[in-house]
């Protein structure tokens, strides 16, 4: 795998696209990983200065190699060597100590936060970020296609994950769950199942699991698939920088009445969800219908978890897992055109696990695009 | 997998060990994952509340059935109810505004950074850790010693890693590859051969490697492994939430009489470091002894890589993969009794690839003890 060693891998045109969507009004220095990728197309080691009107500046620490209009090369941030009074950072990821050194060897009076609109303009994806995520849905459900040849009896459900990884990554999958913020920490995805699935976790995914240790409680956590189980299988769709989130239930066995029905009360809500969904849908009506949906199918205390409920139905997606909108009761957004976001009404069933599925969509013009296309049945492993 | 719900897994005594380490002078409030980690033996989501002299207060928003002494659970920061005028706080992992709203939810006048106290605190392991970490070197070998069995003529480097990581999982790894501080990403570890070992990476690694996509530009790149190569296996060794650092050479064919020298270099410094290495010991002596060894050797040009040097030789390994102290130019630290430290003289050779081994090592009062036990000596894989 060999890419080029420009500084910027997008065309002018789209990385114009993408830092005018930004709508800064002060200089900005931008330093996270994702922001980088978004802003030029790769991941470096340095900083992006951008300031309104001008082209885009590069400070660079790592690889020395990179080339391009705009570049110096630097050891630290003290030798930028640029002032400016009222400098934008990306104080939601920066650290403290981080924001402070680049106050400081900018010169800036006042710094001010720019992580909020940057993160409102990732979530307007451009007709190339549309194109990388629905490549990666299709290369995703490939992998998914493959799950059930995986299945043996007896198996726990850390070792079909491990079977699921090798797969994903022999086609291709990066491995890297990308998460915005510190809440967030995952290995490759969540294979959940029995009473795992009502283990609740620290950090903020829709569904919960004790994980193999204390370190990192979430997910599979050695469990048998016994009979009667399903197996809620929710694994890295991030094939190319770019994540699509989806999630499809198995069946080892007959699961109970309440879990099938329950399953197809979560493909019900997709659809539904996909039907109203459109540019100016409001995010926090698209909760609200999810959630009386169950409600009317009597799955209310089961809905997105039964121990411990998550407080949302969906999410944006993109170069990281968590992006927006969420769709929540609180959130105060509207569906925008490019937005993709991840729709995963989940149940907890006690003894059974968890059941239900995620898509991702893309918002159109004219309604949601379900950009995961695998088969939204049960599917039996056995 | 199942633990107890007890906020705190470490005993008594193993606790306060670990808090009075940190010699901290103020009050602090503690929500990175990795310091409550070491300093309750879980991860949670909520504040840890260290006040000198008084016993720990836990602050926790999930999960809510966490017990035990001193616990409060809370939505949100504004909910803790202290009032603390000056405020240690994780300066340098902690963002900026999260920083600034746990300064104004404690009322404090002054926010003090207790990241570097921490880190020195965790740079010596009490013998628990210790343990942990010896038990981590016996199943990272135990996967490594696996390696020449995965390997089939024609493989890409992506292919064996897929094939390593998929055992190392199914021994119970848990993937994760906990770093601190923004510079590092990786996924598993590192496989590297050929002149993809050339391809300098923006991450603070000792190797570098293109990978398989500019937005997480290091490691495996797709490169068909050939004779004449050298495969450099850098992989995951997290078996509990500590990790132990070992890197192998695999040779494929017959090496270039400079690959083999380069190769037994590593080795003769691994030893020759070893046997300098006790308490008291220079971190930068260390380092400087295997510069002047591979010096001697005639390698210098490729000591640490070769378009791109990495500027250390070894490095403290624990909850996170890049630790104190580190051995390099300008360290000014000596070793002390419990530092565990990987050391990595590696050598890049033009077409071949990189050679070379690590060991994780536990200062002992007495001197040095490597807990990564697996062979040294190439490996034919064909």
């Amino acid at each position: 795998m060999n890419y080029p060693l420009d500084i910027c891998l997008l065309s002018p045109d789209e990385q114009h696209r993408r830092i005018s969507g930004l709508q800064l009004e002060v200089p900005a220095l931008i330093s996270d990983n994702a922001n980088l990728f978004y802003l030029t197309g790769r991941v470096f080691c340095g900083y992006l200065y951008l300031e309104p009107g001008r082209e885009p500046r590069y400070f660079v620490k790592r690889p020395s190699e990179l080339r391009g209009e705009g570049i110096s090369l630097i050891r630290k941030p003290e030798e930028i060597g640029l002032s400016c009074p009222r400098l934008g950072l990306e104080l939601d990821s920066l650290s403290y100590s981080q924001a402070m050194r680049l106050q400081a060897a900018l010169g800036a009076d006042e710094i001010i936060n720019v992580s909020p609109k940057i993160m409102l303009g990732r979530a307007v994806k451009t007709p190339l970020e549309q194109k990388l995520l629905r490549e990666d849905g299709v290369r995703h459900a490939a992998v998914y296609s493959r799950i059930p040849g995986l299945f043996r009896e007896g198996m726990t459900d850390i070792e079909l994950q491990a079977e699921i990884e090798r797969i994903d990554r022999l086609e291709g999958c990066l491995g890297q769950f990308r998460v915005n913020g510190p809440d967030m920490e995952i290995h490759m995805g969540n294979v959940i199942t029995g009473r795992n699935a009502d283990t609740p976790s620290p950090y903020d995914f829709a569904m919960g699991g004790a994980g193999l240790s204390p370190s990192l409680p979430v997910g599979a956590s050695g469990e048998e698939i016994k009979p009667g189980q399903a197996v809620m299988i929710d694994m890295n769709g991030n094939f190319n920088g770019y994540m699509t989130d989806m999630t499809r239930t198995f069946a080892c066995g007959k699961l109970s009445e309440k879990a099938l029905r329950a399953h197809q009360c979560s493909i019900d809500i997709c659809h539904t969800l996909a039907s109203l969904g459109k540019p100016g849908a409001e995010c926090k009506a698209l909760y609200e219908k999810a959630k009386e949906m169950a409600h009317e199918a009597g799955l209310e205390d089961c809905f997105m978890g039964h121990k411990y409920h998550a407080g949302f139905v969906g999410h944006g997606v993109g170069i990281q897992i968590n992006e927006l909108p969420v769709l929540a009761p609180r959130s105060k957004m509207t569906l925008t055109e490019g937005n993709v976001i991840a729709i995963e009404p989940k149940f907890v069933i006690e003894g059974v696990g968890a059941v239900g599925i995620e898509n991702t969509y893309i918002c159109c013009a004219d309604g949601l695009e379900c950009i995961t296309p695998a088969p939204e049945a049960l599917t039996q492993l056995l």
